[in-house]
């Protein structure tokens, strides 16, 4: 009744009045084409469901506990206290004169200043980013790869990594037909990737991790994947998100050499997104850089293959997502495209500058001499020490459930459990409802948890799965998972029996 | 000789080695096509000349003075403070307990905080940004326009203004040949425009404003270009720069109610990009609100046309560029696009948060009875009124020198002036110099101030301009003008008697 009243009034409005100049009719296809879950309509609805709580509604639970997006302030986790006073301190230079701040926070903040014009974080930086944040980063890594070199002329600081892997994408995508780029990501993938892809329609390549060897990468998959994209486009690049995300996976060693093998052997850029690499938990697991490996490959690779990785303030044990800080490292880019490169980062003018001053606290930390050392290690294991309990109490707890199925969590933020088959599933999508996200919908509905849906990173058909931070507290996230356990055993009781996963 | 063993390394290089895959023949062509000169090859040049004086390098001059770009702090502007201490209390909350900062600034950063997540600067915010800065913002724009209307769900924080043109444009841009959308933009444009245009593949329409008349906006020139344009595409934007970028006019109030009446009957989206609205210096001139002037042209208009009205925390009297702070507010916007668009922002993630609290103080400055109410206001005139007496001694000072021709500086932060026509341009094309290229080489090489080419920002064919902003301090800004008036008169001596410009 209410759709006819609206289509009505749509009608009369029309008629009396100018039509729109942008509709869905003419709304731009590649806009339409994008899909990004972390944020989508379950997410909606839980801000809905949160308003209603705030206002008085009543509702099965007390509070919505967002285990959507890997956004650890959100979810309690507190601010490294010397990034913070660096920040404090560049966005405040009066407070150089207090006697309340360290002096290892007044001379990075000191020393970032200097590198900004007129001395102040409101100045607009270099497209590149403030020259001595560069430098800090480009030691930073050298020292994260046991002495493999860095040129703080390719290192280029980014709005959060996301604004990096899109301008790299950007530069790659062209031709038509089957001409037209194609760009390698894991299934499951992080949605920013497929968002790009469709936005500047490009060819989506998946390669399929392997959910039974603990999402690892295979490589026989990768090259099984390249030769059937070859048939309809270009392949032109590989993106690897390692530690995995939404997968929680840290690859090996010797399976970075592999891809890196492959990318040399068929001409790929590399990108890596290294944003997790602070976040191994698994003691039988190591984070090693695509850069360190390659190099270790010898000159031949080293000096050729294109590489571009990714790293961010956003997660890692800071989780400083709200300030935006980023960079990448690009390797072996052609010297005239890294010009073209610049000038496509000028358009936006800089990343934000107090991100930039983030990012440096992150690869300049205080050193062992300095007053501020203990303090900062000490807040800094205690937030990855609890991630790594956490990691460790959600797999177990989730294999504890009926017919859910998950990989340990080696690193990142997050779980990506597999919900076995149930019988209504044909059921369901015979409705045109989707498994997933009318799994996730009525948890959120009933419980108050906010999963995102597998469907929103990509899966092999026929399986279902949800993306979840272990970012709660832990007492919440120990209540959230019993909810979760208890909710999956009534509502596999109410829809269907399981039954064994087809493969 | 240099370029032939370049040119010998090069084909060596890819004997030896593996090709590369990005090239610049494999490079995306919408990247190559486009062109921001504000950051272009004469600000490269002032780089390097600044390092090598740094270095000790000799050349005619000491410094090297940049009035190539809106960056006020750079030039010298200090910060506002009150802007300043809200941001560190929100970086740093441990200052919400020091007696050394204001009470008002407190209750900013607190209620600011209140509105993040986990009460922390470090969480994502909601796509369009903060809440209660969204509602602050409608509250400013409903003070600023007298009363009208401002709805916060029509509020959309951005990093910087030129995220928001961006997000808006990809929006509008579809359809193949003549379907394909067409932009209507002012010649001279910022180049943010003509750049987002050319990524984007949508067709540039020109409409030139008028030089001889204080670079006012014609609407017959509206009615040609539009005119023109319908044969090859299809026009479906308008974009105005209120008050002018590069060119400094403040239009009328009568031309942006022809501007919207226009956009009524040819059923275009308007984008006012009015990031420059605090800044007016002219006594006869006053900044009307594109939404105000709808809003008063009655429902029909105000109901309908489709508005995103673009303001940033860069410019005004915080010029605070590098907190990428900005936001817009877009009027009459399908539901379901509005819903598409959020969808958009989501990919990016949030605008970095200290941007959206740099932008939340703007817009709610100390009010009377507050502590920091008198030395806000203290500093905010201090600013504007060193940039109104600018903006006067610019205009005057050029127009004393012979063959330069400059409208009066009415808002913004710039002068347009014209270089009259010289013998010498005929030459200087057969030789493929670009003249406006070449002047601003030469003023750089000899002088140290750096100016950027008029044709990064469009003018009519056979004229030359520059552009330079008025944000060196008084002193500074002198001795530039004296400067560049006896380089001006070298220049012509040398290089060519004066012509009467062909019209």
């Amino acid at each position: 009744f209410i759709t006819i009243i609206n289509s009505q009034n749509k009608t009369l409005r029309n008629t009396l009045m100018r039509e729109k100049s942008l509709t869905m009719d003419t709304l731009n296809p590649q806009v339409k084409a994008v899909e990004y879950a972390v944020r989508g309509p379950i997410v909606t609805k839980a801000g809905d469901i949160e308003r209603g709580l705030q206002q008085g509604q009543k509702h099965p639970f007390t509070e919505v506990i967002k285990a959507n997006i890997g956004d650890s302030h959100a979810m309690g986790q507190k601010p490294i206290t010397f990034l913070r006073q660096v920040v404090a301190l560049c966005s405040f230079p009066e407070l150089l004169d207090s006697s309340s701040f360290p002096e290892d926070a007044k001379q990075r903040a000191r020393r970032i200043l200097q590198g900004c014009g007129g001395q102040s974080l409101g100045s607009y930086s270099a497209s590149q980013g403030v020259d001595c944040i560069r430098q800090d980063i480009a030691v930073y890594i050298e020292q994260r790869d046991k002495g493999v070199p860095a040129d703080w002329d390719n290192i280029y600081l980014t709005t959060g990594a996301s604004d990096g892997i899109v301008s790299i994408l950007k530069m790659l995508v062209s031709g038509q037909g089957r001409s037209r780029s194609g760009v390698m990501i894991p299934i499951p993938q992080y949605p920013l990737y497929s968002a790009a892809i469709s936005e500047m329609e490009a060819v989506q390549i998946n390669y399929y991790l392997d959910e039974d060897n603990c999402w690892a990468l295979d490589i026989n998959e990768l090259h099984r994947a390249y030769q059937a994209a070859k048939e309809h486009c270009h392949p032109r690049v590989i993106c690897i998100i390692n530690p995995g995300n939404p997968t929680g996976q840290v690859q090996s060693r010797k399976c970075i050499e592999e891809v890196l093998h492959f990318a040399y052997e068929e001409n790929l850029f590399v990108m890596s997104d290294e944003v997790y690499q602070d976040n191994v938990y698994s003691p039988d697991c190591q984070f090693h850089s695509f850069k360190k490996v390659l190099y270790e490959m010898g000159p031949e690779y080293f000096n050729t293959v294109e590489l571009a990785s990714f790293h961010s303030t956003s997660k890692g044990y800071s989780g400083e997502c709200g300030f935006r800080g980023g960079y990448m490292e690009v390797l072996n880019l052609d010297l005239e495209v890294k010009a073209q490169l610049v000038k496509l980062l000028s358009v936006r003018l800089c990343p934000p500058v107090s991100g930039q001053a983030a990012m440096d606290v992150i690869v300049n930390p205080p050193l062992p001499h300095e007053p501020s050392y203990l303090q900062f290690h000490k807040e800094k294991r205690a937030v990855l020490g609890a991630l790594a309990e956490k990691a460790q109490m959600t797999e177990q707890i989730l294999n504890t459930v009926p017919g859910i199925k998950c990989n340990p969590v080696q690193g990142a933020m997050y779980a990506f459990p597999q919900k076995l088959f149930f019988k209504c599933v044909s059921l369901l999508q015979s409705l045109g409802i989707s498994p997933d996200m009318m799994y996730c919908l009525r948890l959120l509905e009933e419980t108050g948890i906010c999963l995102v849906p597998g469907s929103g990173f990509g899966q092999r058909e026929g399986t279902y799965h949800f993306r979840m931070t272990i970012l709660p507290t832990t007492e919440k996230l120990k209540v959230l998972l019993e909810k979760l356990r208890d909710f999956h055993i009534k509502f596999l009781k109410e829809y269907a029996s399981l039954e064994e996963p087809k493969r």
